[in-house]
């Protein structure tokens, strides 16, 4: 409508702006000593949502890092859209990969580059500046609530707790959430599914101490030659998961849906080349696209033991540590998941060492009915300003507490994301194109609008 | 001698607070930030070999940390013992599992725990007390040379272009060292041969730069689990190396000479609990004895990769490192087991990574013949301090420079070493007995009795 777009040309730099401020706050929640960054934050999304017109405006706290709640009721009887996005980031390391500090953020080339520009900061903020443009053009459509919590990155431990404690307060119609990629401008898509996680770090322990390497050399275990023998043993030669009931229940697609999925634009030689890759790899029988989006992976996210160092240390490791993630689909049970990992991992240890299994955290994986009113919403709503329809891919990242809204309010969730896969999130130089943030400020009140037109019906 | 016996005892506690002294100072070779302390130590054991009676005394400087240098001529027709040690130490970390910190030497339970303490400080300052001893008591036997180095433990990569350097000042008859272990002080034993060494660093690259294991796990090889499964392949079911050509000139020790060699007190009971350990590992068909001493091995010193901070993150990394070394015996060639291992780490790499090898740095194994008159003198010196002739043992460490000044100087080498195996060589929590601290100075001045007497013959 032309009073969103007069109202957004004009604040353009505004909102910019205000978005910058929130990327020079560290607020890396895996990382204890960001605790009050991460408190900072809260802070500074509150402030912001309460300028935007929302109202009972509150960060509340939780075991872990507070969530910022705020709401718009302009008639109980409207229909409601809870948004949710999260103000916490990864952690920046490897911090000598990054062309520019992190937390200074630089736009350079139409792009803004630090820690959180996409992943999810930039994302979450244009739900608020798309909620001011309504509120500031007197044309919000429906209530709007807004759930921005601070520990997606480590797994929305207190999450749930938090739903469980807010039921009434959190009640709507559907959950908005942009914290996804679409293929391209040219090419919007919309995630109707997302994969859940399992995630595991495992400790092996050789010796009660480091050793001489030369003294004691070749008679006694190594923790970290028999970690990696039983990292290397997780995968068979077709890279299936050998962990026994891995597969159980895996919702195997019908051959249509495969080919359907397939027919999404991609370009093996342009993935390849933008990876720096001479070669893919993956699971045998399947394409790249089904292998990030509907089957089951394992994957070591790090691995340390020993001497790292500069220069040479002739030890011979007393300990050797792996952090080591899964990622689910339907109908995986993350729970059960992590179980069998334990289970395994502890009985392919031999005597010589000791073994040590802990669950970090995970999430089941969630499919969004495509046929669902919101879903049909936000196609409409790219459609009116894109000029394209979206097509409907599967995302192969997670976002636990999709599965976690459905089970504990009830509710569908739509993942409308405005992000690009070669944002590099969770990677250095991570970075959010204007135009992206721009096109989703733009296109979200037309969400509301079709689903509040749609839910009249 | 008396007059040995009464000196020492006169001095002992001055012997023991000079050494702790050294101690003090963080001679971390392989860290570039301990350069200026390195250098400070170099100084300290100039001044030490000055006050101890030894001439034309002089820090040597070479492409790395300096050389120490000392002598003592009486009689240029006497038989002169070329004292080789080293004053640098082995990095520290992991710091947290130090009782006390490793550069504020702290005495307990008759024990000294500092980094050093054993390898090499203790040790070596043994021979500067020994020379000091027979200098005060006017009964030096033979002319002694001091060649004290600051780069052992990073592989002594100036020592050979030096010793090249210096052929006439470094004229003698024998070499000798203590810088290995005795089975115990009611065991007294000699290390008869040493193992080579290999030291490699290994890099494998996947993607450009680490990705979310969520968007691009199961699609683009992880180079983390590239790598264990690289590592895994080093060895077979029955713990051989599995490199082509590695065994290739391994000398096999006879039937006799491995029941001779087995016939070294064991009590692998003992050994298992000491390590804390259920079970021990290694090269099937040897016994424990063998596999440290007769047999190369290959392990990781060190492995890393991906995120190893606090909590979670979900990368795919783009790059995971291994030092690995190889301890190797008769005959092997380090410098052609470092090429037969790159070949071989080249040509399993799978197309979808990329490899980069580098060999840090190496040395040869050496045996001492047990027939040498040094090696009998060393053999009588011991036996008149201990009451028990020691046993010949095959010592699982490097000492690459012994193979060299073979080599360079066409010279034997006699290991004489005090340490224990308990002693906690490269570990935390590093110690020296102080009896075998001041055994070493009462039994080294009998060593250059009985070679100068042998020699007369």
């Amino acid at each position: 409508m032309q009073v969103w777009k007069d109202y957004q040309a004009q604040h353009k730099d505004r909102f910019l702006n205000e978005l910058l401020e929130l990327l020079r706050i560290p607020s890396v929640s895996a990382d204890s000593r960001h605790n009050e960054d991460t408190r900072r934050c809260a802070e500074a999304v509150k402030q912001r949502l309460v300028e935007a017109g929302s109202e009972k405006v509150e960060v509340c706290p939780t075991a872990g890092h507070p969530i910022v709640y705020g709401e718009k009721i302009i008639d109980p009887s409207l229909p409601t859209v809870l948004v949710y996005g999260h103000y916490d980031v990864q952690p920046p390391d490897p911090l000598d990969l990054w062309t520019s500090p992190p937390f200074e953020p630089v736009i350079k080339d139409g792009k803004i580059f630090a820690r959180g520009a996409c992943d999810d900061k930039g994302q979450f903020f244009m739900h608020v500046k798309a909620f001011e443009t309504m509120m500031q053009t007197n044309t919000l459509p429906c209530n709007v609530k807004f759930m921005i919590e601070g520990e997606e990155e480590v797994g929305s431990n207190n999450l749930g707790i938090f739903l469980n404690d807010n039921k009434d307060r959190l009640k709507a119609d559907v959950v908005l959430i942009s914290d996804t990629s679409m293929i391209s401008l040219d090419t919007p898509s919309i995630d109707t599914g997302l994969r859940g996680l399992a995630y595991m770090e495992v400790e092996v322990t050789g010796p009660n101490r480091d050793l001489h390497s030369g003294v004691y050399g070749g008679a006694v275990a190594n923790p970290a030659t028999i970690l990696a023998k039983m990292i290397a043993s997780l995968h068979d030669e077709n890279n299936h998961v050998t962990i026994p009931g891995f597969y159980d229940g895996v919702q195997e697609l019908s051959a249509a849906e495969r080919e359907n999925l397939n027919k999404a634009p991609f370009d093996e030689a342009e993935y390849k080349k933008d990876l720096g890759v001479d070669e893919l790899w993956g699971e045998k029988g399947y394409t790249t696209i089904e292998r990030t989006g509907i089957r089951p992976t394992l994957e070591v996210n790090g691995i340390w033991g020993g001497y790292t160092g500069e220069g040479a240390k002739t030890v011979l490791p007393s300990k050797a540590f792996a952090k080591i993630s899964m990622r689910l689909v339907p109908n995986q049970d993350w729970v059960k998941i992590s179980d069998l990992f334990k289970a395994h991992f502890e009985k392919i240890a031999p005597k010589s060492v000791k073994i040590k299994v802990t669950a970090h955290h995970g999430g089941s994986p969630y499919v969004t009915p495509t046929d669902h009113l919101a879903f049909k919403a936000a196609s409409q709503a790219i459609t009116a300003t894109f000029g394209k329809e979206p097509i409907p891919v599967r995302g192969g990242g997670s976002i636990p507490i999709v599965a976690l809204f459905e089970k504990v309010l009830g509710l569908k969730t739509v993942l409308m994301g405005f992000g690009l896969d070669s944002d590099n999130l969770h990677s250095p130089n991570e970075k959010y194109e204007l135009a992206n943030f721009y096109k989703g400020i733009e296109t979200i009140p037309y969400f509301h609008k079709f689903f509040a037109e749609g839910s009249k019906k």
